[in-house]
């Protein structure tokens, strides 16, 4: 199992999301393109990735590859899914998760909630500037990627990373966008390491 | 430089292009991604590097980052940009480019005319699932990157890149998107071949 977790700041937590405006709607655009770079393979959809979008601090909208059925990779079609997730968010009671579609579903679970849950399924790894080259860590079991929007995690969220991350690694000298990282993240737990093509 | 080709098989080669519709559009959502991933940064424009869509094998759109302005990842802004410079197409007049926006043109150049004449500038780089594993392999001075969007090269496409393929790389165990595969193209680059981080 591989799971990303990756906090939009700004975005609504509410279904008039604008589909024509998805920047506007506090960089949503990125956190679709995230969701796409976690789950897709060129014809097809990854085995055993979960994905986790933190919305507002408030709301995580969760994606299992294991059940999810007929998403596309374009960012209007991703956004169409987490609108939906916003509007059943008042079913989503306690840290009972809310059922969205198939694969889909949406919890009133902040940041500090979500990582601490999946501290215990498998090491929290921090994508960080001063952390360790990626070619240098062996990969892990059932990592848990966690990663920031357009915006650096706040103090709040430092801190609680700081008590849960396993590791701290860099993707290379260039700060990339969450999706992109996400992506380099896969190629190199595909290739165990940058050992096996 | 860095240089990547995407081949758009069925992308529409009208200014017509329905931005509520980018898969529908010949799965123009997926070359907008590809722009994405090899022009951005997270806080910025890499520099020196250009990209070139084959579309419809007939139009060639290109992206300079030197001079690229006012451009965002979003797919819809990015597709308005292909929009503008189909709108230009018939100022492209023989091998000369129409101008379309800062760092945006058009020519009136197929696969083969592309592709030859970037050999010219560049040791021309094929992903192909039989090729070397890209962590085997010393990064190249000036590569040019050939991919094709969600079809496979044609046979005629094919025969060209057997002439000026100077090398076939493989990026790893798995088939990746276009877009996705640029970016471990570029993680590739960045590192120095994985090892400079």
């Amino acid at each position: 199992m591989r799971q990303f977790v990756i906090v939009g700041h700004e975005v609504p937590t509410t279904p008039d999301i604008p589909l024509d405006d998805l920047p506007g709607a506090g960089r949503l655009d990125l956190l679709c393109r995230s969701v796409g770079a976690a789950v897709f393979l060129s014809h097809g959809i990854r085995e055993s990735v979960r994905v986790h979008l933190v919305c507002g601090d408030a709301y995580t909208v969760r994606f299992d590859t294991a059940n999810l059925r007929h998403l596309h990779p374009d960012e209007r079609n991703v956004a169409a899914r987490i609108r939906d997730a916003f509007a059943e968010r008042e079913s989503a009671i306690g840290h009972q998760p809310a059922d969205v579609s198939p694969g889909v579903d949406i919890l009133r679970m902040d940041f500090e909630a979500t990582v601490d849950r999946l501290a215990r399924e498998g090491p929290i790894v921090q994508l960080h500037e001063d952390g360790s080259p990626l070619a240098d860590e062996t990969p892990p079991e059932d990592p848990v990627f966690v990663l920031s929007d357009h915006r650096d995690f706040t103090d709040a969220e430092r801190e609680v990373l700081a008590d849960v991350a396993d590791r701290r690694v860099r993707v290379g000298p260039e700060v990339l966008h969450a999706d992109h990282a996400i992506t380099v993240a896969h190629n190199w737990l595909d290739t165990g390491g940058y050992t096996s093509y």
